[in-house]
């Protein structure tokens, strides 16, 4: 549902909430999609993004019912894209988007140090199953 | 689901985001147990805050499941409060807070000008059955 | 100055936070460049985004000082595109992003509805001068 | 200056952004009034919210410029309370509030687990100056 604190004094969704809910879909996406609870993959590896984009078409107003499509749209060794679709509970498209995902890891001994790594082996497997 | 993007670099709820669960558990209640969508009562009257506390007990983790419990504290004749807690899924009450709100009308003939009014009688009578 | 609530669990900014941030540059914008304060332009046209993106080409973390730059990428007959850019204080480029923004006027006697309109001229010659 | 995204459709700020202005100030005032960014601090000791309240008395609109007034209000051996007051361009107060913080540090060894702590004597002596 549409909250009231997402949108503006236009009466609309303020356009940066779409990203959150993007991002939210990802991590309902990991624990039912993917089995992996994100929390718990977050401990091994991240996934900041490094691109993303939305097309807004139609407006979404406070109080409606949308639903987020997601899907793989691409799935390289050290990164992927996810691509999504909101849609309004009449079935049109309010807006698309996606966000390429980088994979990282903690240095060893460096808390704030990370560098690029392969999707872990397990998780790619699942994730093909979405494309 | 506590999402990601409510966390802070301490990894636990960074807290004006319970403010905003308080609203959107207001905004379900009066979907849900009132039978009046929020949006739609929204457009004969208006409830702003007038005050609004919490204590924070334990800290709240990304990827838990909490359950909000919202109750009618108080209901006047032109305001009413609402208590709230938050629980973890092992019982325990991870914070607790309130919101008074008061109920106010557009003044006619003037968009920007709003007047403290009665609670609308049905809605009163709905209310009524949460305290 | 980066906010402590813009970081996530990671310690770098959530990224959907990067779009206020180029909506609140936008706002900053109207206001000094254009000498035009963009609540009151909303009196009178809104300015809804069509299409939006970013690339994030390093981490911001809490407590970085950073400009954002912008630039009218493109400027249409009714919709100009806006391009940031996010610098840290060493003079490095964090992100990337633009905002595409549609211009729309309420329908005379209908609060809900909107139609698009062109830039207003007095508003297009003031966009115009940072092309 | 209020920003278009902290509004609501009622058109004026919705209430949890107060707090996180007043989180905001206190990150201001650490790094200008103490002499002791934030984000540094934070390396040491951690500030969580125990408590925190508001009182809304006029509501702020998009695009008004505000001041927030930041006073210690009790400093206690392991927490302190922080007074907070809106105050419009026009000298009316918009809102005060108040937030107590406890003082803790993570446990040595465990990433995880945090314990109360006193205030550091240096931190604890710039503070005073603020009561």
């Amino acid at each position: 549902m549409v909250r009231f604190g997402e949108c503006d004094p236009a009466g609309v969704v303020y356009f940066p909430n779409y990203f959150d809910w993007f991002h939210q879909a990802m991590e309902s996406w990991f624990e039912h999609g993917l089995g992996r609870p994100y929390a718990e993959v977050l401990q091994h590896v991240g996934f900041p993004a490094v691109h993303t984009e939305a097309d807004f078409r139609r407006p979404c107003r406070q109080g409606e019912h949308l639903d987020i499509e997601i899907r793989v749209g691409e799935l390289g060794k050290k990164r992927f894209r996810l691509d999504y679709r909101v849609l309004g509970s009449e079935g049109k498209v309010r807006a698309t988007g996606a966000t390429v995902c980088a994979v990282i890891a903690q240095v060893e001994g460096d808390g704030f140090a990370f560098r690029s790594v392969s999707i872990p082996e397990d998780l790619r497997e699942r994730i093909k199953q979405f494309i």
